[in-house]
């Protein structure tokens, strides 16, 4: 069987397995969430995660070089926020073909930089390497108290479900593209420079109203279907809930908002569940809309005219689908 | 300009340049050493390295998947190894071809997992991506005692060169497989298993002997200009005191014997410097062998016949040459 013949999650499920079971000082290890999650003594726990990305999947041809150095620090920095950790800093390693311009590459670290900063760190290290198509691997890390750690496991039916931001707005600029519809820089940024929710993510775990967190850069579907997996729970939202832009409602209708906003995938934002009776306090902590509760199983969706649908655990995945 | 017209070492310097200088808890940043070193509080400092391989330039065809596992993590451990630290864990993202077999996805998983495990440490997360090219970019971390740190800037004319384990044996290996020869496991096994030198590492560091490190994967004449630089030193090195495994000498002569041991690379040893009179303190901590001395200024290598020749910055860069 070939890797293509498999989903993403399936094939990080099948290595994960053959690797040796987490160490006692692993608090969550390979596969098990957006973060490795480990106990180096003292009151923080250190964080780690990584991901890669690369021209022909990630980078289209019209985003700048600063907007891939950008982009490439955010979906790290967005895993560190889905768990609420000060960032401690970046490391990039980066694939660059011979023929590129050193301009070019100069802009992409200005880009990572920028990132950094804005979100209170900084690229402290990495490695480059001569590669025939541009690939950038980022690694961030950073620490959160032990008694503040979330994980996706801890969601309860009767739990809250909560969304930072505006769903399906990366979504939207990917179809405006697709379509050639001009749009407007509050839809095409967050698609090419979207901005990691770390301030929210460290306020939502010191509130101690949330259950459990992640982002949902892999769309929203998929992310409630990860939590769902992870604490054997179900989940129910409400169409009419979703939060989206009065410039995305405007470009996109029916069945291609809800595509865009559920399962499309690309906006960086936080999906979390809150304790019932702690939403006042998860509001003090950072803006929030509630889209549905978390049930005791199935996952379903109310369409505005109030049927209810199956929500499907489709979402972006870099291999094949189930 | 392009990325192909610059040399490595100065492409990593034009983009941490462009970088905000590091933070107040960032010991070292981006293109000063094999690790960035970051103060988390408490007694250690948390130390990270990044290392970018991929088939074109990393994984000729015969290497096993198990190999390109343990490579792909032994890489990153051997510069946590330059530094004495103790390996916290490694993340691994992995860009994989959609055709690629998954009993061959399942040895790479393996082979990481032996090279973390034998080094004392484990693979804790990571990433899969689908990508033309197989390429593996792993992510390193571990701590080491804040009064242990040692820099590349750390060397002192006077100072005693030494080197772990054999140099060559890598060069040799690749000469053997470009000629065809036939070679015994103790020859290739450095080339496609090198094993991480964490436990001298941590002796050595121990040993409080130890003034300056570094791995020397990229060659022994470009480390020892990596750790000049830095530390505003020279270096004289003797052909006639370089440790050569017999099957190796056996193999090459003359030239083509000090081109392997001097400026090939892929030997994944140790070079350190020795302050003047804790040599036995060093000798306590592992094996090592005494190839020459720091001096004030100038790189040169003294020829088993006498005479004395210039060392020149050259080995294993990814980028154009000087």
């Amino acid at each position: 069987m070939k890797a293509s013949e498999i989903t993403e999650r399936d094939l990080i499920a099948r290595i994960a397995k053959l690797l040796a079971g987490p160490g006692d000082k692993t608090i969550l290890g390979a596969g098990e969430d957006d973060c490795a999650v480990i106990d180096i003594g003292g009151e923080d726990y250190l964080l780690i995660t990584t991901d890669m990305l690369h021209r022909k999947t990630d980078f289209p041809l019209r985003m700048s070089g600063r907007q891939i150095g950008w982009m490439s620090v955010a979906v790290n920095l967005s895993d560190l926020a889905s768990k609420g950790a000060r960032p401690l800093g970046v490391v990039m390693a980066m694939g660059i073909p011979p023929e590129t311009e050193l301009g070019f590459i100069e802009d992409i670290a200005r880009g990572m930089d920028e990132c950094a900063e804005k979100s209170g760190t900084q690229i402290i290290g990495g490695d480059t390497d001569s590669h025939d198509e541009l690939t950038m691997v980022g690694t961030a890390f950073g620490l959160v108290r032990k008694e503040l750690l979330i994980r996706r496991s801890g969601a309860k039916a009767g739990d809250l479900v909560c969304v930072t931001g505006a769903l399906g707005t990366a979504g939207a600029a990917l179809i405006a593209l697709e379509k050639e519809i001009p749009v407007s820089q509050e839809i095409l940024k967050p698609l090419f420079e979207p901005f990691p929710r770390i301030n929210e993510g460290m306020a939502l775990v010191e509130s101690r109203a949330v259950t459990s967190m992640m982002d949902i850069s892999d769309g929203l579907a998929l992310s409630l279907h990860d939590i769902g997996k992870a604490s054997r729970v179900g989940f129910k939202i409400y169409e009419n809930r979703l939060p989206v832009l009065p410039a995305v409602k405007k470009l996109l209708k029916g069945g291609e908002l809800l595509e865009a906003a559920v399962y499309t995938g690309g906006d960086f934002e936080l999906l979390f569940t809150v304790a019932p009776g702690k939403l006042d306090k998860a509001k003090k902590a950072c803006p929030l809309t509630v889209i549905g509760e978390v049930v005791k199983g199935g996952f379903s969706i109310e369409r505005e005219d109030g049927r209810v649908e199956e929500l499907k655990a489709r979402g972006y995945e870099h291999f094949g689908r189930d």
